[in-house]
């Protein structure tokens, strides 16, 4: 049924029918014209951006005074984006560090004013997620990042500020249920949850615009996106539209809340693996361990070779943990079928047996 | 033979044989894998980067001492990122505005520092190129727009200057023969002659950067994608690779001086019939004409809906005129086949015999 288990961090497994009914629009998407040749200010394509926005706002239930945007650049431009539009002349903003991409951010926001980092868990190699920490009397923004692939690790319950709310939600967007007026800016590249590399959702309150008090560059500048309905120029329209398909194959599936039991059923399976076998260990802390990205080591690592020879056997695929942890990392996003984690699963239990 | 002749200016028709395959490449890129759920850093898609690049510097004879990048957001990112990079803090830059995209690109230059408009063609409403222009003393680049889509002009000859030459190719790169070394950076949005939306080329010759004296955002600054082979975050994975098959699609075909030679015949037979028929007339000064868009117009606005129908009916797709210009334009880019200009050739003869 799946001949590879595609467990890659991102760029990531796609629904199959997703992948067909792209495959499909690359040669006749409209009047016999493909997709990626049409103009995307026809009708046809106006509707998929339209389309890819009402899934969004359905799916999230987006409140009225928020826009919903398609940019490019991912994430790493957001990283910019955010304090250009946000961070006032002498202002402040504080991050929560939780690793490589926060702290990829953090550098960013410095080039625009005072960043105080509010708790940081490099000492456990961003192992866990920080807790209990106290935020400035006054700052323009407080910025997080909901899951951190390459440690998997996961903010489970968000803080609550009075101030404005800003969320890299790249990598666990449209996995679980999150109450949107509790954040005031979400971005996200497409590339986990929701379609292929090349644009980025930004979901954001209108009211906390126009303030920083700095001439942005058109394009750095949400309200410009917010006024042309996300082209101002022209659009990243294929990864656009598989974006729309993958939207409405989780709409069609039922949902966050369906998807969310699935995750966590998945995540559970491969996590109970995890601790009752005896030659794996979890590299985060229980508490704080993503439904997303599973990261796991042999305790021996003389082992590596064997499980590796193994997990090619059983086409097993991108399942090597990022450099910075080491191990392995099983990224189980909404596409991903519990069928390949239970091959998974069956390749550790015969290590374990061997 | 084409079921439809799509004469969009943008995005615009591409190769067959490259929709194919990408079609393919959708379900089955690598080992059962589809291209857009593979992991940028593995090497099938390594192979595609720089396969893509090598074919640019096959193609236009890149030489040593130049960088060759696919990023994000379009010519209009680069509006911003060329003064970032190159204009000094209280520097001058100087452009050319020769229609609506060089007057968006001053406007965001407008915001690094002051801004000298060499020369201006917009009293004849951009039907022109302006020639014989001068340079002041001192100013850290100049900016030029090759080919103007919307008023189908197109510079033939580049001014000379000492100082640095940068030029927004974004919709003739690839057409025709260009001396890179006349140029410091070149930049174009890839939905033209190269593949479809979602990626930029850019061009640029190492030596003239990390001297504007500013503090870049890290994803605004060509050092930074320069340093990490375009790979300093996700890359626009399907954007590049039909890039790659576009360009590998040209080189198979001849290269530049074969499609240069195919755009003249293919430009000179439409502009030909527009010059000798009755009915219509080219919108455009002759010596600036554009051999990628063919702007023209009918001298009777009343046969508009007649020419329409009689269009339509030929299955003749995005031929009308940009709304700042009016009238008709035929973008015949170099996928586009000269059947389908015939096609086109025909139409209006048949109207003007009516």
């Amino acid at each position: 049924m799946y001949k590879t288990h595609n467990f890659s961090a991102g760029p990531c497994i796609l629904p199959n029918n997703v992948l067909q009914q792209a495959s499909k629009s690359i040669i006749n998407f409209d009047n016999n014209l493909s997709l990626i040749e049409i103009s995307h200010r026809s009708q046809p394509f106006d509707e998929v951006m339209n389309n890819a926005k009402q899934l969004v706002k359905d799916l999230l239930s987006v409140p009225l005074g928020y826009s919903i945007l398609f940019l490019q650049g991912g994430a790493s431009l957001q990283f910019s984006m955010v304090p250009y539009n946000l961070m006032k002349i002498n202002g402040t903003a504080v991050y929560l560090n939780t690793g490589t991409w926060a702290t990829k951010a953090i550098k960013e926001a410095k080039k625009f004013g005072n960043v105080v980092v509010a708790a940081d868990s490099c000492e456990s190699n961003y192992s866990s997620i920080p807790k209990n920490y106290t935020f400035p009397k006054e700052y323009n923004y407080f910025h997080c990042t909901s899951n951190n692939t390459i440690y998997g690790t996961q903010i489970k319950n968000f803080p609550s500020l009075n101030g404005i709310m800003v969320c890299d939600m790249s990598s666990d967007i449209f996995s679980r249920k999150i109450n949107i007026k509790d954040f005031d800016l979400i971005y996200a590249g497409a590339q986990k949850n929701m379609g292929p590399a090349g644009t980025t959702l930004v979901i954001i309150k209108d009211e906390i615009l126009g303030k920083s008090g700095r001439d942005i560059p058109s394009m750095l500048d949400y309200n410009t996106h917010i006024e042309k309905n996300s082209m101002f120029n022209t659009p990243p329209v294929f990864s656009i539209y598989v974006s729309m398909l993958t939207l409405q194959w989780l709409k069609n599936l039922g949902g966050i809340s369906y998807i969310e039991n699935e995750n966590i059923k998945k995540a559970d399976l491969l996590y109970n693996e995890i601790d009752k076998n005896s030659i794996f260990e979890g590299t985060a802390q229980k508490e704080d361990r993503s439904n997303m990205n599973v990261c796991f080591k042999l305790k021996d690592k003389s082992k590596e070779q064997d499980f590796n020879n193994m997990c090619n056997n059983a086409k097993i695929s991108g399942i090597k943990g990022h450099r910075s942890v080491g191990g392995y990392r099983a990224s189980i996003y909404n596409a991903m079928p519990i069928e390949s984690i239970e091959v998974l699963i069956d390749v550790m239990q015969k290590l374990e047996k061997k």
